[in-house]
């Protein structure tokens, strides 16, 4: 692990994904990644920060971190970055007023929100929830819009379930991207203002901070952009094809990643 | 209508989009768009040649042309261009076994189609059927291939109904590619082998013939880039928005349509 203490010198803060890395959620909120629970308690034993980004958008961060804790995750609600309570600053701030095409598990974080007469969309993982129906009520609120606003919780192309992988926001984003023309702000990674907001959160500079996540373009991608390192682990919906998740089109577009390949254990278990 | 006798000048062949020219679609078969069916009529009744091209992928062929001679329009099947068809052809030349997502309305188009152990994706307006369990089992099937074929009847964005706009293929296509990383192949308008093989059915050279449609990408745009002439009807998915049916992305791509801005009955009712 000699090259390890090299490519780690001078980080003082670690962002850790979830999905995939922690857990591989499912049936029944899922299962922990074997090994990732001693992992997390070692790593928190240490001196390093730690911080959790995730793009989760089916449930709250409440419910999320309930789950977690359940498995054995040392995780509490304020460690962790997530896009609903992100979109619900913005939408304050910007006096929109939105249509949801949401799952049911998030819709608690919307409570506030006033939804009468929307000026936007908001969408994020809704899961069965995206029915034809419910696309196509999304769609013409937009193009009743003059000025038509989609934010996106995340633009993931899918990530696994215990059952398989899954279509994520991201493919339903581009849908309606292409429907109406026009270009969806997104609110998660790999946008740098949501892991910059991550960073701030927990004190540390990009270039102190590490990301370690399963995702070649949300994680690892855009944290690269943002200044920081990166790690991808082979677990979660890591697929060997092309040396990373990622089909053709989006692997030309990254840069190469100086990952190790393995469960976040082994990271940590030095 | 001094200019149009110039604008059509050497044109001996007219191809017509259906949905939003001849009707618009929706509960019970939609309703013929006034005028359409005498415009038509005398169309027949010209020197011109005609031949109907439509990316028309809910209903077979004989059913579209049954629904739309009970509304009055002289119409025969072996005048039309329909993508499920050409999609057969297609399938059969290459050994293509797909996995349909499609419509229950044209799986009669593919009775004889070989669907097991499938090595490809077909895509097409499915409607209702567009759930999110059927999207993922064919980005599921997709990401299995070592080589992931996906066929597209139709990019289209969207269409109208007479209960309002509708989204169409195009934007459950983006979906798919978007998720994995891949490239679809389009059989239907605007692609230029499609717009070709209407062509040489109706024995036009493409600098004789004229398309008419309500689509200012998939018809207007597509056959200009064949060396066609085209013009968009007001009626249909046409929105006066950015002076068409299209959103700010595409526009910019688009050259501009010598359109007239009318319905099909004040072209041909001179």
């Amino acid at each position: 692990m000699a090259a390890w203490s090299e490519r780690l010198a001078g980080v003082r803060g670690v962002l850790l994904d979830i999905s995939g890395v922690l857990h591989d959620s499912g049936e029944g909120g899922g299962v922990p990644i074997p090994g990732s629970v001693e992992a997390l308690a070692r790593l928190k034993r240490s001196q390093l920060k730690v911080r959790f980004c995730t793009n989760e958008s089916q449930k709250s961060r409440g419910d999320l971190v309930g789950l977690l804790r359940h498995m054995g995750f040392d995780i509490s609600e304020g460690e962790v970055t997530a896009p609903a309570p992100a979109t619900c600053l913005i939408l304050k701030e910007r006096g929109l007023r939105p249509h949801l095409l949401i799952h049911d598990g998030i819709r608690s974080e919307f409570a506030q929100i006033d939804t009468s007469n929307p000026n936007c969309v908001v969408i994020a993982d809704a899961g069965e929830s995206f029915s034809y129906q419910n696309m196509n009520k999304a769609f013409q609120v937009l193009m009743e819009l003059d000025n038509p606003v989609l934010i996106s919780l995340g633009k993931g192309r899918y990530y696994k379930e215990t059952s398989g992988l899954m279509l994520d926001v991201g493919a339903y984003t581009k849908a309606l991207e292409y429907a109406c023309g026009i270009k969806a702000e997104v609110v998660g990674k790999p946008a740098p203002g949501y892991f910059q907001s991550a960073l701030q959160e927990m004190g540390v500079e990009s270039h102190e901070a590490i990301m370690i996540g399963d995702d070649i373009v949300g994680d690892v991608g855009g944290a690269q952009r943002c200044g920081m390192r990166a790690l991808q682990v082979r677990t979660g919906k890591f697929r060997s094809r092309l040396g990373g998740s990622h089909g053709p089109a989006t692997a030309l577009l990254l840069p190469r990643v100086p990952s190790p390949g393995c469960p976040l254990f082994s990271l940590w278990d030095a």
